[in-house]
């Protein structure tokens, strides 16, 4: 049921707040998508339905159960799944997702304390055995992040009203984690600008995901 | 973080769709009332405000994934749990609860295809070792089940249009738990009126359960 089709390919974005996922997942879909090549950007909590009522539900209760919240996270993310991603990958597109189930082990497991191998039962209970084909982590300076979420006038969810410690946290988390997953993980420097970081991301992506443009038949041009 | 407490008691009730359930956590709870015993009535999925949103987006979406439901309803377990039961169990209140995790068993085990240790597994993350003081499954023919869904003018969600075959599967699963569980389940005939079904049950809980009704001190009379 979880199998996974080799047509497509996952690429997660990863990082604390701040760190720029959601500008560069847009830059590396317009390159791609420049490149003829058949991209589709996603999120995590979201996607269906179900993904975005949980995405209010998760946003809105500050006082929410640490173990309830991780259920809401994974039962959005099976919908997610096998609604949106699965079939994206059966049809050859490059899928581009902000965040995944790293962020449970860091958000829920590092920070809310929830045992790691609690959140690992319910990937495989969730996704089975699928692993994203190239994870990006993003990692900057704590200050970075702090700066780049003052800037941020609209966002003012409780994931943004977290202290140093907690941001520190999250960082060595997601650099233990590119340590432990080394085998589809690559830790980027978010430090720079908008497209030094973006041409960081291209180096990488372009090394270790094979895509092929899509080449139409003359009769179709 | 789960452990119970000693103090209340807590007796789910289970069994088919029109094994009369409802009628009879409400006849018990009246009984138990009028013995000055503090006594609670809950319901599965529900009881907070997730729960109780969860329910609807459960009995609404009809071509939910299986695994995303069996999720959503351990994350509106949780949320009951540790927000309703918990706390009542602390004050010492006999819990009557219409559905508990042997639901989850049958429905989305052996009704829908999911493997039971991964629902196992999903209860040992959600309640710990919690597990009910009594279970009372009340199993019927199916044809006496069928005759009082027809009866109830106002539902009509999913669970109550389920096919002949269905329904064996759903009474044979409460009967198997009520063996598997025997240290905790009492299999009740459920054909018959409604005060001959209730005055089984009282005879089992009776026998089973230690309560005491509530002696107010003189100077409280």
């Amino acid at each position: 049921m979880n199998e996974r089709t080799d047509r497509g390919r996952f690429v997660s974005f990863e990082g604390g707040e701040g760190v720029g996922k959601t500008t560069q997942v847009k830059l590396l879909a317009q390159r791609l998508s420049n490149l003829n090549v058949k991209v589709q950007i996603t999120r995590e909590p979201g996607g269906g339905k179900i993904g975005e009522l949980l995405r209010q539900i998760l946003k809105q209760s500050s006082e929410i159960d640490p173990f309830c919240e991780l259920l809401l996270i994974f039962a959005a993310r099976r919908d997610h799944f096998v609604k949106f991603i699965q079939p994206w990958m059966g049809e050859g597109y490059i899928v581009l997702c902000d965040r995944f189930y790293d962020s449970s082990l860091v958000y829920q497991g590092l920070l809310r304390g929830i045992p790691i191998e609690d959140i690992m039962e319910l990937k495989r209970i969730t996704i089975g055995d699928f692993e994203p084909d190239l994870t990006i982590i993003l990692d900057a300076d704590i200050d970075v992040s702090i700066s780049r979420i003052m800037e941020r006038s609209s966002t003012n969810d409780r994931y943004d009203r977290m202290d140093r410690q907690e941001y520190s946290i999250i960082r060595r988390g997601f650099c233990q984690l590119a340590e432990i997953f080394s085998f589809r993980s690559v830790l980027i420097n978010a430090k720079g600008s908008v497209n030094v970081v973006s041409s960081r991301i291209w180096k990488e992506f372009d090394k270790r995901i094979k895509f092929q443009p899509i080449i139409n038949p003359p009769w179709l041009e």
